[in-house]
């Protein structure tokens, strides 16, 4: 730990059946890589994958100590933003590892925010079929949701993550002195996901989050320290049940449904935070509308996500929000399906955690939430 | 089964570390898909992935057939060829199941040969992160080898199956009178690898198969439905213990290391069989000129591989065949590794079952049977 890191003590966090991976949070956990790649990938050749923003930041840097400790690394840069998370990307990134001659006795190391860890995940997860990823989240979005659970995958013409694979990572480090150089509405997009979490299994978080706000914008390396390790404890708890998401884990798309096609519809230009922020207000809409959610929780999370945020715009039309629904991955017999809320902290079980809804109903709730912004 | 099927009693093997999944061999197995479905895939929709010579022949009556007992069916058919098994077929593929609507209740039906089945596993390995595969190979090469043990992938540039995925089918069903269309020479092809599980694991298979090689030859469906389930059981005791190839698996690899490299700097003109058996007659002669191999042992490969093929012209230059060495998969620490036989039965555990070899030694070998073709 560089010694004038804050006294935050890294804690950890286990995710995943049995034996599962650690989920490491603190201050300074960069400057000890070398030995956390020693313990968890000895012996491997290292790729370091990073965008373009966090490559001369923290990817570069990573490298570098990598190389000075002896271990054989390359490293692999494409252009920053949601844009690139595709198959081409990957195949570039692919066909870049084997040309830099690395085996099965490779590892990925994923460096960077969602877009990054999702696809240095599914790069690693499809590499001679599959060699070990490390995750190394540096957005408030990825150590809080991106790199834990062990999704990986890009979006398509017809939606977001639809090609994809599980691959657990080794394990994943976040270290929440990188947040400090990210813009104040990117730490704001990445605090959606805790929102999330408070709001399907934990009231106390959705309170608190509510209660440090100001701290957690400003990246107080404490408070953030301590959320992390909350969310993604509260995530773990779901993982830990259903790795693969054949039922419970749905619970996790809270907002997602919705928020997916609005985000395709706009072109993946809306921040994946805002995109979900009106998801999870719509959803609640859907769930009160219908009688399934407690009445005053849409507001609840309007009032919250509102103080976050501040207005969404989404420049997307109703219409094309509700075609890009019908490709959703939840879609079952050709209905788009939906996780509600009982009321904050508590998930509706639904018919295996999801519902279908009377088309009305979607449409009504979304045209409240792309009208008013 | 059809009332003028051979009397073939059709078998079942058990793959994998439990549960587990059966691959069924024998005659008629194709007019009892439906049930086969009923059972493993219930309400699922179906994505019948087969290329241009087998769409027709067994991919669209499957097809029909699912139709008509009330599923949702797609049918997704992609030009014939080891060509074709590239990421952009399936990307295509992908991106035809998701205009077709399927979403996670879904499952791919992959019908034809090692190429079909390799990438209908990597697109159901892929799509929404992951649907089932039923896996219907129609060529002896897929029902020996290809359709069992969960490996799926593409070929790129720099080599075969150098991207893909572990994804264990939930049945494989393999139908002996789909051979009776193949061409003699691709059955010759296909009991390369059924030489190689005899090679590596069982003196007895190996010697049956230079009794029965005319029988099999003209696809005599009880013999061959005997000699798939024998190797099926060879590869599926293999896969028990190691299915992620950490270890044990790799000896499956045998012929592979060099038959993976002709095959690509031949460009993929050369039969994926020919290649292997060149493969094996080489790694043989290697394992003998380091004296891991018993002396005689290649001799044994020459003459049941001449026998079974006529001689093999790969057209490639040694040069070439070793420039594709540095790409394997089992490189490690920048050096190809090779699966070595101790005699004809029994594969020499080498260190974790293969070895590094002098260049020298492998150039020769490579001499020895590119010149002689």
């Amino acid at each position: 730990m560089s010694p004038d890191a804050p006294d935050v003590p890294a804690g950890r966090v286990r995710v995943g059946p049995e034996p599962g991976y650690a989920v490491e949070v603190g201050a300074g956990l960069l400057a000890e890589l070398v030995e956390r790649a020693d313990e968890l990938l000895p012996g491997r050749s290292l790729a370091v994958v990073s965008d373009s923003n966090v490559m001369p930041l923290h990817g570069a840097p990573a490298a570098d100590r990598f190389r000075a400790a002896g271990r054989r690394v390359s490293t692999h840069v494409f252009p920053a933003g949601e844009a690139s998370k595709t198959r081409k990307t990957w195949s570039i990134l692919t066909d870049e590892m084997l040309e830099s001659g690395h085996g099965r006795d490779a590892a990925v190391v994923a460096v960077g925010g969602g877009v990054t860890t999702d696809l240095g995940g599914f790069v690693a997860a499809t590499y001679l079929r599959g060699v070990p990823v490390l995750q190394i989240p540096t957005s408030l979005l990825a150590m809080i949701d991106a790199s834990t659970g062990g999704k990986t995958g890009v979006d398509v013409r017809a939606g977001k993550n639809l090609v994809g694979a599980f691959h657990r990572p080794v394990a994943v480090v976040a270290d929440v002195d990188t947040l400090s150089t990210l813009p104040r509405d990117q730490r704001a997009e990445g605090l959606v996901e805790a929102v999330k979490h408070g709001a399907i299994l934990d009231a106390g978080h959705f309170e608190a989050l509510g209660r440090e706000l100001g701290a957690l914008l400003d990246a107080d390396p404490e408070r953030t320290a301590e959320v992390v390790r909350a969310s993604v404890a509260l995530k773990a708890s779901v993982v830990a049940e259903d790795e693969r998401e054949s039922g419970y884990r749905q619970i996790l798309n809270f907002g997602h449904t919705i928020g997916h096609a609005v985000e395709a519809a706009a072109g993946y230009r809306l921040g994946h935070g805002s995109a979900v922020a009106l998801g999870m207000r719509a959803e609640a809409r859907i769930g009160e509308q219908i009688g399934v959610t407690e009445a005053g929780t849409a507001d609840r999370l309007d009032d919250l996500l509102g103080r976050l945020l501040g207005p969404v715009r989404a420049s997307v039309g109703v219409a094309d929000a509700l075609a890009f629904l019908g490709a959703d991955k939840k879609v079952r017999a050709g209905r788009p399906r939906f996780v509600l809320l009982a009321g904050i902290g508590r998930t509706d079980p639904g018919e295996g955690w999801t519902r279908t809804v009377p088309d009305e109903v979607v449409e009504d709730a979304l045209r409240r939430v792309l009208d008013a912004g």
